[in-house]
This record gives C-alpha cells, structure tokens and sequence, in this order.
C-alpha cells in the first residue's frame, strides 16, 4: 500500500514556507503482528506545529529534520492484525501529514464523538477544544457579570474558550481580524461583541467595549493585539497565555525573551502581589513571622539610617542597593 | 509645636534627586477634640515610594505635588485629646517624612511588636514582612525540595521571604548585589547560595546553582536579573511578582510598557497554560462540551480544505488568519 507524507526537510526562517518541506510517496510496510493499517481522513494543522519546525520561533520541542509532521489524524482501520480494531473502526492517531500510516493498535484510539458528528473529534471536542475548556474554566475562572477578552476568538481554540465564558455569565468581547469572523462571533458564538485587530483604532474601540477593564484575557496571539488588552487589566485580572503566534514566526531581536512565550513553554504563572489585598491576614502573617523569630529560624536585619535630614539620601539608596534588610531612618529616640 | 517635614515638589525623571524635595519647617496646630500629637521616632523608605512620586515610574497612585511623602512612621504619643491614647505611647502611623505631627486618634494604631524589639513593627513585622510572607506563602507556595530564587534577597522584602521559603523546605538562592549581602544571605539567612547579579557571569552561576531549574522566582526587581531568571523556569514555574526596583525610575522608551509591572500594578496573574498538563481531565471536558453542543449553548465552526496536497497551504493560512473556528484537511472519505 502506497502513501504520500510531508517531511520536514529544512527549519523555517520566519514563516514555514512550501520548500522546507517535501512531499514523499513510499511504500507501507505490510502489517507486523499487533499492528493496524489506517487512511487518513481528515489531519489537523494547528499553530503550536511551527513551534516544532524549529529555527527561531515557538515552544515546543523540535521535530527531527526528516520526519513525517506530527499532529492528530482521523483515520480508518483498513486492516489489523490487533486484537482490538477491525476493519472500518474510525479511530484517532497521532500519525500526521500522511495520507495511510502502519501503527502499533495500542497507539490509536477510539474517536468518541458524545453524539456529534466524526469531525467533532478533532476540533470542538479534540484538543483545542479542550484547551479552549480548561483554560477558561480553571486559569481564567470567569465569574458572572466579569468582562473577557478573548484574542484569536474565532479560531478553534479562542471559538471554544469565548463561549465556555459566555455560558459562565461573563460579557465576551472577541478579537479576530477579518468583519466576517467578528460577526460570526457575535452572531453564532453569542458574544456580547467582537472587534477586529486590524481596525487603526482597535484599542479605541476594546477599551469603549470594556468600559471596567478586562478580568479575563485568553490569549492565543501575544504581540501588539495582547498589548491593547493588557493595558486594560482590571485588579485582580486572571492572563490565561494559551498561545503567542505572533510570535512563533520569530520576529523578535536575537536573544530577545518575550516573557509570555517563557511561561507558555514551562506552563508557569506570573502573579502580581500587592500586600493590599491582603490586608485581613497580615495579622496571621506578623504571628507566624514572630514566631520564627522567636525560635531562631527567621533571621531579620535593619540598617538604620541616622536623622530626619538623611531620609531623601536613604530613599536614593535604596536604588544603589546600599542597603540590607528594611531600611529605616531613626528620627528620635 | 514645630515639626519638619519633606514635602514632593517636582516630580522626578528617572532617580529622585534631593532638588525634586523641600524641607520645610512648620507649626503644628493646637490639638482638636478627639486628636493626637506624635513625635516620628522612626521612619520608612521604601521603594514602592518611588511610584508615589509619579513621572515616569511605578506603579502606583501619584502624591499630589506639595504633599508630605506618605509612609509608615513609628512614633510616640506626645499629647492626646483621643480617648485611646495617652502620652508616652508608641503607636504606628501613616504619617510619612515629617518629624512631627497631629492626627485624629483614629489613624494610629498600637505597636505590636509581639515581643520583638519595637523597630520589627517597621521591619520583619511590618508591610514588608507581611508581603514576604503571603508572597511567598501564597502565590509562591514552595514545596519541600523545590528550587527558590529571590531577588534583592537582602532587601526588606526578599530577607523575610527568601527565609519563609527556606523554612518551608525548599532550597533557596538568593540574589543581592554586593558580596557582603550575600555572605550575610548564606550566613544568617541560611540560605542554600547566594549570587551577585554584578558578576560578569551572573546568569551561568545561577544556571549552575539551579540544574533543575527555578520552580518559584520572588521578583522585587525586574530588569535584566528577571530576564536571567525567567529563562531557567522549570515546568509548572510561580513567579511572584512583588516589585520591579528596574523599572520604577522609568527607563524604558516612551510607550513601552513592561508585562510585569502592569501586572504588579493589578495584583494580576499570568499563566502558561499546556493542555498536556491537563490530560487526566480531557474526558470530562468532552463531556461538558459536548452536552452543551447537544443543548445549543456552544457553537462550533470547522473549516475543511480540501485534499491533502492543501496541507502545507492550510499550515501557512494559521498566520494570516484565513480560518473559522478548528482547520482540518479533509483527506479521504
């Protein structure tokens, strides 16, 4: 059996381009013991690939120069030699840009489609839709009445992840960057409004859209788009960064680090603390620290600044790094 | 009754310089029914205050020009018309750099220093202390063997909770930036190490002292020393985001605006988000996006290209924003 399969054969500069890859046509290897034949359907293309091509941009591990695309496939069983598939079992694999693929049977599995149609597998209920699910509902945590902004709002992670928001109560504003997709959003996704990147006064229009600021920001683009909605977090506001295409192509200066492409790559949160917001604990907090000072294991150091005409100087050097521990100035005895 | 005061009068660019400040000698006046007179025994400096100054810095709300600077003072009472407060107690107040001076009863509160030395309610027991403290215990949450790096560990700030850290298990790098900090940090801190950030090799020594990367980084500083953190951010990484001593005198180009700050002036919060993490939960997001497809609360949009030579052109249509909703290639029936 023959099939077509597109390699990767160089890493891209910028955007992937048609020559760093290869269309190869080979021969499958015929079935070995526990093995299953399958035909591709239908194969996903999703941003987080070109982090894998490698070269400049992205998070993801790269792919070795020679090998088939990986991704998610909906394929068909033409023949097994499994004990658990036959013939004409639609299944989902991770075989990639190939029209056929000879695989293991214990590395495809079965496509449950909770009633929707096959397709539904790779996309609403595939995982970008499950991105779209958990990183609203657990990282963005909308809460009834609050205002998110989805970017990238009509793609297949962003489609999901606005109205998961929407069914929790929040008020979604979406950002796509064509008039068709916003009115989409607003017509079939239900949003309360949808604004178009590409408009010259789109942070004009976001900022009248969210009148008390953005609670929720899922971010699928980063560069300019996150920097409008950044400047209208609300206290408080939840940044879900589930994708930074903008900067998978690797437009930035070399040895450039954008912060959100960091904590996209190791899955880590940055939080802005403001001891304000803690006003009702800091009780609990002097007890504890009292305690430790008490019993030898928390250390404390002062420098004390000597009269009420050394306070601006000492506020200065603060700034050179002068001091050591809490710096405070002794006006009086 | 006379007192001494610093009063803002210009706001500064960049460094405050003593010029952007006026020290003024005024009479306090006689005591009102329900008022106190405290002489300022002690003052604070900190660099929040920086942001207080307004310009080009910081992230917080700007002190009118002609205003004492605003900030903790421990004082004692020197004459009381309040019914709560005698002659001769030590009380904390909000009345910043001035020598003297009459509040109502009200905005002071007692010193309790929990049997520490008076000057801890300023220091270890003070705001700083506190913001070490649910930093750290809060947003850092270390666990016992995990890797902590805090920077100006040898600040107010980051000595309280680099230490909290420490006691919770974790092993902790502090980052200051003289060699006597960090003696002192690795000494009575008992920290695990301690680095200079002036070292010409700064960002290999703390690669070398953390080889399983950093699972909580406490950044009081921003700059150039976050940006050698970050980059050694392991899986699943909490930055805190406390304070950005790099940023407060405002040299970024005009316009630019740094990710962490604003976080910091929201108290906001930025994750990474991988679904892979969330693996063990995909099926029960099926489940709920499916119910809410079947009920016809949650749209979804496919966009299908047709055969599988439109592979690579569907990868490159992702970047300039062609799809609807999940982009699939239909490659056979």
């Amino acid at each position: 059996m023959q099939a077509k399969r597109i390699v990767l054969v160089r890493r891209p500069t910028g955007m992937a381009e048609a020559a760093d890859f290869s269309v190869e046509q080979v021969e499958l290897p015929p079935l070995a013991d526990g093995e299953v034949a399958i035909d591709t359907l239908y194969l996903s293309v999703d941003p987080y690939m070109r982090g894998r091509f490698g070269g400049e941009g992205g998070p993801h591990s790269a792919l070795p120069l020679g090998s088939v695309v990986a991704g998610s496939v909906l394929g068909r069983v033409t023949a097994s030699r499994a004990p658990d598939w036959a013939a004409g079992d639609f299944v989902l694999a991770g075989t990639g840009w190939q029209t056929a693929a000879v695989v293991p049977g214990s590395a495809v599995r079965a496509v449950r489609t909770e009633g929707l149609p096959l397709t539904a597998a790779l996309s609403v209920l595939g995982s970008t839709g499950v991105t779209g699910y958990w990183g609203m509902v657990d990282i963005g945590r909308p809460a009834p009445g609050e205002t998110v902004v989805v970017s990238a709002a009509a793609g297949a992670v962003g489609l999901v992840a606005s109205q998961v928001a929407r069914i929790a109560g929040a008020r979604v504003v979406g950002v796509a960057g064509t008039d068709a997709k916003c009115a989409h959003l607003a017509s079939e996704a239900g949003l309360h409004a949808a604004v178009n990147y590409r408009a010259a006064d789109f942070a004009d229009q976001l900022a009248v859209l969210c009148p008390e600021g953005v609670d929720v920001y899922f971010d699928n683009v980063g560069g300019p788009v996150s920097q409008a909605v950044l400047r209208l977090m609300a206290p408080g506001a939840r940044i879900v960064i589930c994708g930074q295409i903008a900067e998978y192509n690797g437009e930035r200066a070399p040895g450039e680090v954008s912060i959100p492409t960091l904590l996209l790559s190791r899955g880590a949160s940055m939080q802005g603390f403001m001891v304000m917001r803690y006003a009702d604990r800091a009780a609990e907090a002097r007890a504890q620290l009292a305690r430790w000072v008490a019993d030898g294991q928390l250390a404390y150091h002062e420098t004390v600044v000597e009269g009420f005409e050394a306070t601006v100087p000492a506020f200065q050097s603060l700034f050179t790094g002068a001091n050591l521990g809490k710096l405070l100035v002794h006006v009086a005895d």
